[in-house]
């Protein structure tokens, strides 16, 4: 693995694998599963991404699937079951498959097997495998791995968050006149849900963000937004497994995650604005027009 | 350098460094020279991503410069009029500063020592060097560094394109229900400009293509068409340094490089559709609107 664009400092496995919290530490075994999985899960998506793939569609035209989103999911959450088999699990194939999306207090895995599904299947290097843990309701830690660039992303709850060996810190914009913004189009398609899209991209350009950023992966933008690279992400239609892993990376980077409302963020509400600051947060909140999406847990 | 995702193929070298060509190749020593100035500009780039940088604006408030696309101009240009010293030059930081930019039948080098300078002053590591190299008003070969990932580009007519050692292919899809569309905002952002930009993007999602993606860098979405990770590339207002390079090696890719009207590419017309097939290519014609940009070798 390749250093990320940050002053390399000590701790990048320690935020993944429970690091110096000693014997008081409950989930340091579960983080270092999740980190040995997503490298494994890396592997088998990189050589999936050279070979021939069978695409399915899901809720729309634009929502694809493969063979390699369910062998993945099923790598991981096999491995998972064998060795905490009290846990429950959130997972994006298995809720497709009729699983119901509902988090309690239990220990809880959500995990989106691959990231970015349309580039994967176009193979456009712009996928990663995002494995979150909450208990309580509370998120513990986040891994995210970008398969083809061999990032690995992780936070852990109080411990701060890494790509690779190196911390990584948001952006301390507060102007959206010197601000990049990432956002994702979502799987609606219809006119409607268009026209707020790019409304929404329309207001932002007006107010002279820097750019608009579109890169196919919730996750990895939402890394990017960790890592400083970018101010504020907003987008309406992912998911509580595009979100979980990324929301502890970014806030042990300093960052804030919020409902597009303003309020406090809401896992299972299909929508999200982060950004490097409160002020970045809430000026995007003010802007953008919401499109309804609905929610992770609704029957 | 890491491998790209395709099969490996020996020539790498050959189509950047002008191959086996043998003695009666002329422009082989200047093709090896483009490869060790990328992989050393590339360099200056890395390290200087990490550091405070100094914006300035050109022709919009999104229209940036650093002092890291002077230098690194400044170090392609120097060591190239050293070493070819009856060579022309086109590059943007010295046609920004009213060097006159007309292509002429004379060996001319064509520039952009750091594209996607937004992504840059942000840290977003999707940055490249851009050298292209034209005679008789014919592209001769294009070399283009994607710097933080360390993949080279290359392509030399008559002699394929590759990333690193990897043979580049573009895709063949001539499906736009199939097909993966990567655009760029471009300088321009009145509202006129924005509507019509935003405007082609829902024509494209209503016609189903899988989606639209925005790098913020004109030339390394064109080497990811190259690749065969899109299917096609459209954009008004880039540059013909963002074009030279990636053209060669689209074309050497197997794809297509084709005015937005659906006529012959024009390098100076500041407009472009790239496409695997030439099928994609002439859709994207019909649909898209034009937005109008001053040509490159207007007064």
């Amino acid at each position: 693995m390749k250093p990320c664009e940050e002053e390399e400092e000590e701790g990048g496995a320690a935020a993944a694998g429970g690091g110096g919290g000693g014997g008081g530490d409950p989930w340091k075994e579960c983080a270092e599963v999740a980190v040995q999985l997503a490298l494994r899960a890396g592997q088998v998506i990189r050589k999936a991404l050279t070979e021939e793939k069978q695409v399915s569609t899901k809720t729309s035209a634009a929502d694809l699937v493969t063979e390699t989103d369910h062998f993945v999911e099923n790598l991981i959450i096999s491995v998972l079951k064998e060795k905490f088999p009290s846990h429950r699990f959130i997972a994006e194939e298995s809720t497709a498959a009729g699983s119901k999306c509902v988090l309690t207090d239990s220990p809880t895995w959500i995990i989106d097997p691959v990231d970015g599904t349309c580039n994967f299947v176009h193979r456009f290097p712009t996928v990663a495998v995002s494995i979150g843990f909450a208990v309580n309701k509370e998120l513990e830690f986040g891994v995210i791995y970008h398969c083809t660039e061999e990032r690995l992303y992780t936070g852990r709850r109080g411990q701060g968050a890494f790509c690779n060996d190196k911390r990584l810190q948001v952006s301390k914009e507060t102007d959206i006149s010197k601000a990049l913004i990432l956002t994702e189009i979502g799987p609606k398609r219809d006119p409607a849900t268009l026209k707020l899209f790019l409304g929404n991209i329309e207001r932002l350009l007006k107010a002279q963000a820097h750019g608009v950023r579109v890169i196919g992966s919730s996750t990895l933008a939402l890394c990017h937004l960790a890592s400083g690279a970018a101010d504020a992400y907003y987008q309406f239609g992912l998911h509580c497994w595009d979100l979980a892993a990324a929301t502890v990376i970014i806030r042990e980077a300093g960052g804030t995650v919020i409902d597009t409302s303003g309020g406090p963020l809401d896992l299972m509400s299909c929508r999200v604005i982060a950004a490097g600051t409160r002020e970045m947060a809430m000026f995007i909140a003010q802007e953008i027009q919401t499109i309804y999406y609905r929610r992770d847990d609704e029957n």
